[in-house]
């Protein structure tokens, strides 16, 4: 696994984009294409959503690989993207065909392990096959968070202080299979995000703070990819959600990493933020922590 | 703040019992009672149950510091144990007396900061007083978790391993003011505690279970001081609400370090850990963790 990110300085104009679950695969989809790519849709049954019809899409099962193969062949490209969250699939979402069934050794031993070494296994297995696997960034580069302020509230110097601590917290975090965010407030740790994932991650904290098992108002979201993660997968976003469930949990703000995580509806995101007054932040990742 | 504990062989043999919520702080008193020591509860209003009226108590409000070292007088020690969950207080809880007037700057502050500092500050201002912090592991040393298989099932090798895991996992998280536990299974993250306390942390991986959120069954709950932790307060610790959850949650086991950790009834604990088929198990801390 590389965790180097574009070193293909402008990946194929025909991208196939493997699709789980979420909006996050129509976003990168409308990104890519109102910049100038074409893109073929690979629909995973069980994950991804039926909004991808409304672009040349193709389903499968997981386990159908010669299938994905024959399409992306059709389409033209040997360059794809993996977007949207997978989940490890049930009994019923997997079919084997052919090139599957030869697979199934290697694919076998990545239902097993955490998220990232199924994704890194998947990404490896793809890579064997000789297709080019790139990310996001690549794809939809206009979707990255961009440094600094994004919408019109400032962190003060106490979310800053947060930030700094959350940061050296998720560095210290990198080297075990867990997640990618914390909240903090007041340089106290109120939540860590492991399998639940951010959204429920941020529900409890609001849920904890309703009960009055945490007092207090403010602290922050504070979210970023691993020390050397493969960024070509599963690179941190933040999208309407994790905006509302921020502001039910009456946080000051949420602060990801500039150039390494992506936003959906970044207009949206600022709007929503601006008016309950919280910030989203930026910060850049070659700045130190303290 | 010492990392060191019980410096001092043999605490007295009378002992004030400063209590917060649950079962814990009668607990400690029986076993200490049973250990031939005397003991006075003082209850803090809004935290402690009312089961401590069981033994010679007095109530106090946070704040009636006055109180609390008059009561400390009458009894005749200057010795002092801090057991059971004590929450950030609700304005109607604190009552100032003089004494408390006098320390009010000092004991405000302790208010702001996370668990670890309040009760670092806790123990600073009673020392300072003249007051000696003993640990319930001196109170009733007979709380202490044992190494080795407590009841009749053995961790396995997997077991074993996410243990060794989660151990560095705590470790490398000791520098933050974050929880003590983590549920891990197949060396996979499912769940860090932070401000939810290890049951609700417990409950969510049963959820995430039951809505096959996060696949699969096993893998264990493991507790551990922090790396540095002043050993005198919160020292972590299983309850039969800790193995109840534990089994909801489908877990192995749960692993505390011996020595370092408190079990509550573990007779009922290992009758309900050997019914349901999990283990129960106190590694060594002088052990490395791989």
């Amino acid at each position: 696994m590389s965790p180097v990110v574009g070193a293909r300085a402008a990946p194929a104009r025909r991208i196939g984009l493997i699709c789980g679950g979420g909006d996050f695969p129509v976003e990168v989809a409308a990104a890519a294409v109102a910049g100038g790519r074409e893109v073929l849709l690979i629909g995973l049954k069980g994950s991804a959503d039926d909004s991808i019809e409304a672009f040349p899409h193709v389903w499968v099962h997981v386990g159908e690989v010669g299938k994905v193969f024959r399409a992306l062949e059709d389409f033209g490209t040997r360059d794809l993207a993996l977007v949207g969250a997978v989940r490890r699939p049930a009994a019923k979402d997997v079919r084997l065909d052919w090139v599957g069934m030869k697979s199934v050794g290697q694919l076998g031993r990545l239902l097993g392990g955490g998220d990232d070494r199924v994704l890194a296994g998947l990404i490896d297995f793809l890579e064997r096959q000789g297709y080019a696997v790139v990310g996001v960034q690549d794809v939809a580069p206009s979707l990255l968070v961009a440094a600094g302020v994004l919408g019109r509230v400032t962190p003060d110097a106490d979310a800053q202080a947060d930030i700094a601590e959350a940061r050296r917290l998720l560095g210290a975090l990198g080297p075990f299979d867990v997640g990618q965010s914390v909240v903090i407030a007041d340089r106290r740790v109120l939540a860590v995000e492991a399998a639940e994932g951010t959204d429920l991650m941020l529900k409890r904290v609001g849920k904890l703070r309703a009960q009055r098992r945490v007092r207090g108002e403010g602290g922050c979201l504070v979210k970023m990819a691993k020390p050397g993660q493969d960024l070509r997968v599963d690179l941190p976003a933040i999208g309407p959600r994790t905006v509302e469930a921020a502001i039910e949990a009456k946080l000051a703000g949420i602060a990801v990493e500039a150039g390494r995580a992506i936003a959906t509806d970044l207009k949206g995101l600022t709007a929503a933020a601006d008016k309950a007054g919280i910030f989203l932040f930026g910060f850049d990742e070659d700045a130190p922590a303290s």
